[in-house]
């Protein structure tokens, strides 16, 4: 495949970014690739990783001379780094993003881009529980979705961004910012939410001990803990920053779990039985769209059918 | 390792039972395995998969001459099948059950246990979203801890029963039933619930459907349908009979939940950001423990450091 970019800068050097540098080297996508981040001491992983073809140490210095700007820092860092970067932006660059919430995002970080600057705002929906420079790997995004947003986005920025995400393996689906983040506040904001909330409720017991929450994991309870492992700067950010949406359907969450909570109390195994037939279509289409594998999980790092 | 049993009926011919037979015969650890389900289509899947030495139709003929009896049914027909094979049981026997709830199966199952056999309630703590005679697997138990009840069991066959699970390769703990329905609210009951909740919300609204649900589930969402996609007959069995345990953790859990979802509402970031760091340490408890592997875990069957 022919370059799509001459020089991308990377402002953050986490789990998303160098997954992207891999995937940008994998398909031999892009020319230059530059780095930065906040610490030294993530810079220096990243330096010792081979991740970037240079690292620098201000977001200033990365961006200029790029024609593809990404900022993959958490969402709510995301407005101070455009207003940083905003003048040293080049002409006709093309300035994205990866944060799990749009709408707050494109509030923050439009008002700083310059005339002649595209931004096209995205979000690959692929990730694991581990965060920092050495969490990243070329496959992450292989058939999995990124979104990209369409609200303001001119068509031939749209087209070159789409021809990046495809060659790192992504299939690219175009909508608007506020569909995008109330569809992701039932695919991903409220579970972690909820994981969050149940391991913390495990966490809290008195009759029951961790030690013993630990050890019987297996029955459940394990893959909550995998959700609430994740990053805690990055999930704090994505709440506050999509609350609407969150809050809607943490309602709606809440309304079917107390339907279900007095079917339990009623002794109303009609009303459980029913419910819990329903709910396996949707794992069936998972399976088939290619989101996940039918394999059993057993939590031994390889499925067994 | 020498015999432990020479006869072992097994009642219910799925996934417990399969890998209980499949473990037993690695292990060189039983006699004859007899083995009996409800419907015909069953019974044959398993003749089918050489799962037993004989296949016989009901209950009745399947304990007759058997020193360890099995009940791997659903927890909400256990005291009906005690009922059945009481008249039949051998003197000396061991009459075990694997079902996820204890204090309400040992009510339902001890009035029918004649004088001379010996019951000894477990709960294997290993399974997977799986059910059926296909399902089972031989190493299912490896690692994995089973739960011994010891409220009236004997010292003999209790220390007999524990050999056949290490000799299956599970970790045997012993504690009372009642310890046991509170542990299991909060490390599988519970947890379920709330999964079969979220999947049944994502699949009933209108703004986002199913097919993005779907296509996007990788960002979360993905890990509740696999819980949510476990056996309806089964759950509605556990909630029914683990009522006053998961109603208690389900009260802990909303309490927890209408406080993060307050700290939403008001923007309280640093209330968020604590709780999601402090439920970090259980997941490191976890994988050393044994109990899952750090490799993150991103769908494709295998997980990638
Ligand atoms: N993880 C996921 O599952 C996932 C999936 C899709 C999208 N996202 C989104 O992707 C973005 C990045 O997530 P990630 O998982 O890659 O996070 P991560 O692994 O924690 O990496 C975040 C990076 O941002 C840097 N950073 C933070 N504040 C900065 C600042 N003020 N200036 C420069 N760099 C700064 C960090 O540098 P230091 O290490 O020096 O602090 C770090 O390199 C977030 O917006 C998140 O919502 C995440
Ligand atoms: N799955 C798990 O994760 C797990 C883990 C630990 C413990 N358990 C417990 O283990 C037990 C069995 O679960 P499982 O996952 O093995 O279930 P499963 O795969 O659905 O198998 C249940 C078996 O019980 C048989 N059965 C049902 N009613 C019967 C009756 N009246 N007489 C004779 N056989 C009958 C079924 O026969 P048909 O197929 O003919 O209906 C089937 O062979 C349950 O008590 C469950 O709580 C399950």
């Amino acid at each position: 495949m022919s370059r799509i970019y001459s020089r991308v800068a990377l402002i953050g050097l986490g789990l998303i970014a160098g997954s992207m540098a891999l995937a940008m080297r994998r398909g031999g996508l892009v020319g230059e690739i530059v780095g930065t981040a906040k610490s030294a001491e993530t810079r220096e992983a990243a330096a010792a990783r081979g991740l970037c073809d240079r690292i620098v140490a201000t977001p200033e210095e990365a961006v200029t001379g790029a024609d593809l700007v990404v900022l993959a820092v958490p969402v709510g860092v995301m407005g101070e780094i455009a207003e940083a970067i905003g003048p040293y932006l080049a002409p006709g660059a093309t300035l994205t993003d990866v944060g799990s919430v749009k709408r707050s995002v494109m509030e923050a970080v439009a008002p700083h881009v310059p005339d002649g600057v595209h931004f096209v705002p995205g979000h690959p929906l692929a990730g694991t529980e581990r965060s920092g420079p050495d969490a990243g790997f070329a496959e992450l995004f292989d058939n999995r979705y990124c979104l990209l947003i369409d609200d303001a986005a001119e068509a031939e920025p749209l087209a070159r961004l789409t021809r990046l995400w495809e060659g790192m393996g992504a299939r690219v689906e175009v909508m608007d910012a506020d569909h995008h983040d109330r569809v992701l506040a039932v695919t991903s904001h409220t579970p972690h939410l909820i994981a969050y909330t149940m391991v913390g409720v495990a966490d809290d017991l008195s009759r029951v001990t961790d030690s013993e929450v630990i050890r019987y994991s297996a029955a459940g309870f394990r893959d909550f803990t995998r959700i609430a492992a994740s990053d805690p700067t990055m999930w704090r950010d994505v709440f506050l920053n999509n609350r609407d949406a969150t809050l809607e359907i943490l309602g709606r969450f809440t309304e079917e779990l107390f339907a279900l909570q007095r079917a339990i109390r009623k002794g109303d195994g009609d009303h459980l039985h029913d419910y819990f037939t329903r709910t396996r279509a949707i794992r069936r289409g998972i399976i088939e769209a290619g989101q996940d594998t039918n394999a059993a999980d057993f939590g031994r790092g390889s499925g067994k059918a």
